[in-house]
């Protein structure tokens, strides 16, 4: 049982989120990144292959060279990570794609829908693997809500909360992370309701297990100047009939990765906060309150598999990514991994994005969300 | 300096807020319960006087004699304290001020904004005080919200978002507190935007020192065969252009009486919650997190004269409404209580409810809330 | 029915403990503060009952005068309420037991063990009630979690951790509330240790229901130049052999009134934090975790009858005080209150003061308390 | 620039700490495990060498073979860990240390005090780095607040809380992990002193900048039958008269790994705590409470450096275990660590183990701690 071999695109230096991959993929032992074109441009995609101490050779300058090498060596690549702005996951995916690479991605999958069912095109041809790091869906006890929903121990829900505030780009959009982020030519039409609110959106079907069929949306430029919407209300309707509201911002100052989500049913309700992610609440009608612990001996097997402390002993964002590297290690070894994000999801998340958008803009109401 | 003799409308024998009225009147020993119409039941009435341990002759059994043998006695009512349902607040209120005694009244105002309307008429023609119970602004913390964002610690407001969520009607309105509560003709057109939406918009405002100035309301029946609405999603902006979320439900499973209020402008961002009211986060751009504490060293005048212990002791609901009785107390005394809530908030906040109840009907997208 | 009247010894201008004891005992409207002798100086006991609002008759210069006054009224005080500093409250009780007198009194019972015995030997001569004001004891969840200890949701008691960090004496002591609570004449041999080790004390007796058969004490001077204890670490053995530490001290800044208490048994184990005072934890062997709220359906007798508002309605401090108050009046009309703090647990909390300070003065290691 | 390659002993087929050790060594891609002696049974190390997946061949029967195999490769390991149970530790360092391989060890350094002393000596004489993975002191936090310490932000330090509340032992000590806590032979003569008591010891000096001076030790056994200490509360001198107090306990059913400090100096105070370890509470004598938070601007250089994620993004144990193998490969490459507890604190570790041990048995009351 060897290490898979990893190839990342982007992650170069001054990057946030290449690190983080590269951590999460590794955290198992189940993957090693040993090829990457970090940076379009040559000399800092070698640079940052230092950094990440891999051999020199396989540090490249773009991913024609890369997939070239790679295929032509016996230890080669056995898929890639894409890690870079939006705009470039399509033409990254559709090449690593056509040599016959699975693909894991950054979210959101594309920069455009129109990209994305591109995309899905690609993926049903080549018959390969292809996953989206929604990274908090790792998390076990978002694990451990989603079955405590499936169990019924909630009846049938009737409401969704999930709420993504942050306050980093309340000012002035500055930095490496910050500066694609706000603009359209890189992030797509989306700037906060693709950067987390599609987060959101998968969070709040992934743990609900229904479909958002309706959105109200009213995205807002707060920040004067800006190009991209930084501050997101929508309201939702679900396939079942619930109801719901996901709200996201980049401009509430002092709010850091405040991720969290509450769903209500006719028996109970839960309440999951990333920034406290080892603890799940509970609430049953007769009025008792229940809180779950990452690592106890209350935890179903799907989140006790996701663990790798005992309780008390705090996991994080990076085990939850970790996670999401996991399943999709499971599934290059031809194992199942049924919840992992795939290009389903993509869709979804990208068709969100672009409801939203157009459904904002001209001041629609309510707009149907058509995959 | 006696004590204000108060005369209470409502809060018979099973009513919640009854007592609670009574002892935030009496708490800080400026106003005595010494009357009362506790039932349209006059038993029930002379019941619950003994139970208030009232002189037995002064429960009555009717709003004229109460008025009448009041006004009779050296020792009559100073003010009368309405507690019923609010199908019952503009007819006791019109006899009230048309026997020359003040009003304090629990929220919502009146049942329709029509009857708001003539209850502010009543108001002006008779040159006397009205006050609305909006218990929640009289916590100290909140009154220390405001005067940091007068102070402009945030900068100019930006985004205000006010959840209101309860789960005490997620089954079947049971019990004397729920029943009317889902009755529109006890209750008016709203329920929960009514019963405790109004609070969460008094809030907001209170705490922004903005108006709301549109609405785009969602209200929905969640629990089957219920007249009214139970679940509100409420998208809001504000006189200076500020974007606002106003959430409010009563069938959030395991949610009790969470109403919370965050804040955010363009130097900073604030967060105060209900059920854990003494203390205040407060958030600056440069990453500074603060917590404020109700009696500390770091308050400003207005919340330091409302709070009787010292930090660590806390104080809670009960001394917030004595808040109310104690500014209100002042403005019978002739001195000046500004923050107290008066009949322009009881007229923005049926037309608040008005407005939210019409166009989520209608589905009208963005309305004007004009009062 | 009517309001029992009350008399208070202390209480004068600028004291914290009088307008506290005032709001308490009126609270649920069975007491009135009707007399009151506030302060030893004439002139500032009238202005306090000004403040008060009383009768500015009975606002008396000594309580020889007070006394004799009151006996002479058809509607004088039905008993009094000492809330002066320590060194007062024997001879107040002393005179008001001689009066034929109820006595309610704030903690410590008095400044010294032996002043503890003559004051139990007056209050059994008298045949009269005796309360002491622990506080803490009311707390509804405080009720709560004796009452789980008691029905043998933990199994038997291993360990109990008492924990009373305060820090308003870290620097000078400065002020009414901190000049005599420093000075031996006036407070006793004990500091800290009997400001407030000794609530800690009663605490963890009263929710274990178990007696403290051993102690090991060090009790240190902090501040330079301090007379008496302000850092308090003791070792604890209870009657069944259970282990416990109580740590109290009022040097350590930024903590303000925490009190809080948590108990071990072979099942289970919970937790209750006078700062948040609302919820209960409770944790059972097989890991998991139940959060009790005040106001709930999850509350005994004893806890929900001393609740006065629903789940999500924050009760305090001053509600807790009000329970002790409320459990007085009861006694008083001949009710049964056997949770009142009375001369029994006055006299266990001057031994744990003597006996405290007397083996940390002499190192002496584990000591036994005996009463 | 080479990945530094570790050889582990212990770890095998149910330890928890082997994994542990493995994705903290591996987390920042300076490391990586290529060899081991997981178990001595041959059988099982070599399973176990499937699972970490490396070279079945370096899966080791014992640590002489892989100690000759090793240096034998060109690309033999660098340093090994050994996180086998406490007697182990001295004969496997002696070993790696003879054959000139640094040594990074888990803790407590050795099963006695005289192993560790003839440890010190074996470092000495190898001239090698040798390390004790006290994880606690790797969160950045931790390290702030030891920052923050020495900047004299709290002033003279005049008191240090250290609580280490665990659960997990409060009955039958079943399975690998607890079976070799509670037998003498393998752990020493400290139970839970010696498993989480030195861990609390070492962070109270880390962060105090202090050296304890003087024990008061009371080591109880709380489960019938065990033969080591299950529950301990010690009372500390430190070397600037600071008092202080240590409880650890594995017997509080419900706390999972409550690890938390609290100091308090002159002008301040400050808390920080295990299970939520991305926030530090800092107090000012004025009043004011400053949230400092992980990944946020207001850290110093050192905490800065050891996260690897922005506010919000909460790391937790295994990223600290990682940051303290971050320090021992920067020692091994020639770079200073002056942070990274190393022999000196494994003498001072078994040195407090030992004499609280001893004190506790011969019910000594203050005892010197001297190394």
């Amino acid at each position: 049982m060897r290490r898979l071999r990893m190839g990342m695109i982007g992650g170069g230096p001054g990057a946030f989120i290449g690190p983080v991959h590269r951590i999460a993929a590794e955290m198992d032992g189940e993957i090693e990144l040993v090829a990457g074109v970090f940076s379009s441009n040559p000399g800092r995609s070698r640079q940052a292959g230092e950094v990440y101490r891999i051999d020199p050779e396989r540090a490249y300058p773009d991913l024609g060279t890369m997939v070239a090498a790679e295929k032509a060596r016996a230890d080669g690549i056995d898929f890639v990570s894409i890690v870079s702005p939006n705009h470039h996951h399509l033409p990254a995916a559709r090449v690593a794609l056509g040599a016959g690479l699975p693909v894991i991605s950054d979210k959101p999958a594309t920069a455009t829908l129109a990209e994305a069912r591109e995309l899905a095109g690609h993926v049903a041809t080549s018959g390969l693997s292809y996953a989206l790091t929604h990274t908090y869906s790792g998390y076990p006890l978002v694990r451990e809500a989603r079955a405590r929903v499936l169990a019924g121990d909630l009846g049938a829900i009737r409401k969704v909360v999930v709420e993504y505030p942050q306050g980093w780009l309340a000012g002035a959009a500055e930095g490496k992370q910050a500066e694609w982020r706000v603009d359209p030519a890189r992030s797509g039409p989306g700037g906060c309701i693709g950067d987390i609110g599609t987060h959101a959106f998968q969070l709040a079907e992934f743990v609900s297990d229904l479909e958002v069929t309706e959105v109200l949306a009213d995205l807002g430029i707060v920040v004067p100047g800006r190009l991209l919407d930084d501050d997101c209300s929508v309201l939702l309707r679900f396939s079942n009939g619930a109801r719901g509201v996901l709200l996201a911002s980049q401009i509430e100052v002092g709010e850091m990765n405040g991720l969290r989500i509450r769903l209500y049913g006719e028996k109970g309700g839960l309440l999951w906060r990333q920034e406290q992610p080892n603890t799940l609440t509970i609430h049953t009608l007769d009025g008792r309150t229940e809180i779950v612990h990452a690592g106890g001996s209350q935890l179903g097997p799907d989140a006790a598999a996701r663990t790798r402390t005992p309780t008390g002993h705090p996991e994080g964002y990076l085990e939850a990514f970790a996670n999401i590297y996991r399943d999709f290690a499971a599934v290059l070894r031809g194992e199942s991994a049924p919840l992992l994000p795939g290009i389903e999801t993509a869709l979804r998340g990208m068709t969100f994005i672009d409801t939203a958008v157009r459904a904002s803009r001209e001041n629609a109401g309510w707009v149907r969300l058509a995959v």
